[in-house]
C-alpha cells in the first residue's frame, strides 16, 4: 500500500442554483479541482461521482461517464457511487483505495446534487424514500426530520439537556458560515432566533435541520504530492454500516456505525481522537454534531454539549467543529456533502480558509453519513 | 498487490419474478454465494451492490446497507455502484481492488435489478433516460433499440453482412440457454424463427434484443482461495469510458471502449486474446456479440460473423461465446448482468456448468457494458 495525497480541491457556491444544471455543477467543481492541482501534464485515470438520487431527482443515471466526458477526461474509468448522503465520502474511499492500492495514479472525485428545481415536499419525499427503510419506516410516514426528532428528544432527556443546546450548535455553525463565501446560508442566527424559529418536528426547529441545497465539490487524489500546493495526505478511511431501521439500532444514545468507522479510521491512521485538530461532522440535524463528537471519542459520552457550552468547538476552541458552517449552514447537497467536508479540511490544513481559518491544524477528520447513520465514513487527513 | 480469488458464486433463476422483491432477489443470490463458498468461519468485510436504477424502478436507494443487513453481515462496509448496465462489473472491479489492494479480506458483490412490475414502455423509458444522453439523445426520442438499430444497419452494410448473421447469434444463444436452468428464455429459436419474429426497430427484431429480466447474481471475492471449491483467480480487470452520445463516438464500426478495456485487462493479466478459452460478451443486441468478438481481438475486424458462421463460437467451438445464453436468452437484469457473466464463467472454469459445459477451460473473459458501450469493463479469470 502506498501513500495517497489530495492535490486539488474545489467546490461550487452552495445554495439554490436554478441557472445551473446537475452536470454543469459537477463539471464546475471538477474543473476547479483540476485547476487547483496546478499540473499542466496531469493525466486523470478515473472519475468517481458521488450522487444520492439523480434518477429520482433528474431521471438521469450514469453520471460517471457523463461528467468524465464533459470534463474532457476521456478515455478514463468513470462510475457513480451511491450511498445516499454518504455517497461523497464513499466515492473518496474508493478513489483513495484505487490510488493507494497501486491501481491508479490519479483519480478525481466529484460529489453533486441538485434538488431545488422540485418543491420541498417532493424533495422530502424522495429523501425519505431513499434514506428511511422502505417497508419498515417510509410506508408509515416516517421522514428524516421525524426520525431525527424522536432521537433528539430521547438524547436530550437522557442527558438532561435542552433545546438550548441544539440552538447553540445552530448559532456556532451559522456564525462560521458567515465567514465562508461558499456557504448556502450566510446569516447569523442567535440562540434566541433559533429557539423562536419555525417548528419542523418537535423538538426540531428549522434552525436544527440542514437546508435543501444544490451544489458540487471535488477532490483530486494522486499517488505523489505533485503540484504547487502544500501536500495533504489521506491517513485513513473507516467505513461501517448499521441497521437501516432506526428503532432496531443497537444503541439508543449513540450511533454505533460512527464509533466503528472512527475506530477503523484511527487504527489505519495510527492516530487517536486527541490527535485531531479540526473536524467536519455530519450535522444534518443539530443534535448529530454533539453525538458524533462523543462517538468519535473527542469528548466522553454525554459531555459533548458541555464542550459546546465551553466554546471548545468554536473556531478558536481547542477542537473546532464544522468551521465551514457544516451541513447546517454551508448546506447539504446530499452526494456532495462528504466531498465538501474534505474540501474544507484541505483548505484548513493548507491555511487557505480565510476568515474562518483555525490555528495551524496538522490533522483533520471528516465524518459523513447516510440517513441517520446507517452507513458512516470517517476520513482522516494530515498536512504532510 | 496480492491475489484475489472468487470463492463463491450464485444467481437466482432469471425471468419475471412477480413474487419476489428487489431486496429478496439480492439476498437470495448473496446467501447462495456465501453458501457456495463453504466456509463456516467466514467474515465478510464489505457488500458491494451493483444496481442500475432502483430509484426510478422502486423509489429506493441505499441498497448497500439494506442488502448487507438482510444478509446478516452487519457490521461491515456497504455501498451501491451505479454505471447503468455495467454496474455489476464495476462493483466486481471495486471489490477486487479492495481485496487485491490489501484493504479487505472478503467482499461480497451482489448485482440485482427488478423491472417487470412496470409496463414494458415505462421500463424502456427509464432505460432510455439512464442510458442515452439526456439532452443529446433522450429528448429526441432515442431509445436503446433505436440507437442499436442504426449502429447495426451501418455495421451490416459496411461488412456486407445480412440480418441472417444476427439471427445466427440468436439461434446460438437461445440454444445455449435451453441448457441453462437459470436462463430467462428457455426455448430454441431457429434462424427462420428469428427472421420472422416481430420487428422492434428495423433491422432489429425481437430476437435481436435482450428481454426485460428480473434477477440477481453474486460473487464472493477473497484474498486466499479458502473453501472446498476449485480456485478461480481474477487475473485482470480493465475499465474504459467513451462518449455518451452515440453519434459522437470515435469509431463507426467498433466500440472503442471495448478495445481499451480489453487491452487494459489483457495487459494486467499478462495474457492475450488467444489465451482465452471461453467468454461471456454483452449481447444486449445480437450485433454486439459479433462486434465485441472483434474489438477484443478474438477475430480480425470484420471477421466476427465468419467465425460465427464456422461454428467457432458454439459450445463445442474453439472459442465458445455466451455459453450461458448471454443477455439475449439468459436475460439482462441490468445491474445483475455483469455479475451473472462472472458467475457463469466461474461455473465453466470449475467444470460445474452441466449440459452447457465447454471443454476444460482454463481462462475466461467477461465483457460487460453500459448503454451501447459508453463504459466498458473487461474481466479475465483463470482456474488456479
Amino acid at each position: 500500500m502506498r501513500d495517497a495525497f489530495i492535490t486539488g480541491v474545489s467546490m461550487t457556491k452552495f445554495g439554490k442554483c436554478p441557472d445551473k444544471g446537475l452536470v454543469e455543477l459537477a463539471v464546475e467543481a471538477g474543473l476547479g479541482a483540476l485547476r487547483d492541482s496546478g499540473q499542466s501534464d496531469l493525466k486523470v485515470d478515473a472519475v468517481y461521482v458521488g450522487n444520492a438520487s439523480s434518477g429520482q431527482f433528474h431521471h438521469m443515471e450514469n453520471l460517471g461517464p457523463i461528467v468524465a466526458e464533459q470534463l474532457g477526461l476521456l478515455p478514463c474509468e468513470a462510475e457513480r457511487i451511491e450511498n445516499t448522503t454518504s455517497s461523497g465520502a464513499v466515492a473518496i474511499k474508493e478513489a483513495y483505495r484505487a490510488v493507494a492500492g497501486g491501481f491508479l495514479d490519479a483519480a478525481l472525485v466529484v460529489g453533486v446534487e441538485k434538488m431545488n428545481h422540485m418543491a420541498p415536499d417532493e424533495v422530502t419525499q424522495i429523501i425519505a424514500s431513499s434514506m428511511t427503510h422502505p417497508t419498515g419506516e417510509t410506508v408509515h410516514g416516517a421522514s428524516m426530520p421525524s426520525l431525527a426528532a424522536m432521537f433528539t428528544r430521547k438524547y436530550l432527556e437522557h442527558f438532561g439537556l435542552t433545546t438550548r443546546h441544539l440552538a447553540m450548535v445552530a448559532e456556532k455553525n451559522h456564525g462560521n458560515a458567515t465567514l465562508n463565501p461558499y456557504a448556502h446560508i450566510q446569516k447569523k442566527v442567535s440562540i434566541e432566533d433559533a429557539l423562536a424559529s419555525h417548528m419542523v418536528a418537535d423538538p426540531l426547529r428549522v434552525t436544527d435541520c440542514a437546508p435543501i441545497t444544490d451544489g458540487a465539490a471535488a477532490v483530486l487524489i494522486q499517488s505523489t504530492n505533485r503540484g504547487p500546493k502544500p501536500g495533504v495526505r489521506i491517513r485513513g478511511v473507516g467505513h461501517s454500516t448499521d441497521r437501516q431501521m432506526f428503532y432496531q439500532r443497537r444503541e439508543e444514545y449513540s450511533i454505533q456505525a460512527v464509533k466503528e468507522a472512527g475506530e477503523k479510521a484511527f487504527k489505519t491512521a495510527n492516530l487517536g481522537p486527541k490527535d485531531i485538530d479540526v473536524a467536519e461532522l455530519h450535522d444534518a440535524f443539530t443534535v448529530l454534531e454533539i453525538v458524533e463528537s462523543e462517538d468519535l471519542g473527542f469528548f466522553p459520552k454525554g459531555e459533548g454539549a458541555k464542550a459546546l457550552e465551553q466554546g471548545r468547538t468554536k473556531l478558536n476552541g481547542d477542537l473546532p467543529l464544522n468551521p465551514s458552517g457544516g451541513l447546517k449552514a454551508r448546506g447539504h447537497p446530499l452526494g456532495a456533502t462528504g466531498v465538501a467536508q474534505v474540501v474544507e479540511l484541505v483548505w484548513q490544513l493548507r491555511g487557505e480558509a480565510g476568515q474562518r481559518q483555525v490555528a495551524n491544524p496538522k490533522t483533520a477528520l471528516a465524518c459523513n453519513f447516510a440517513g441517520l447513520g446507517n452507513s458512516v465514513v470517517v476520513t482522516i487527513l494530515e498536512r504532510s
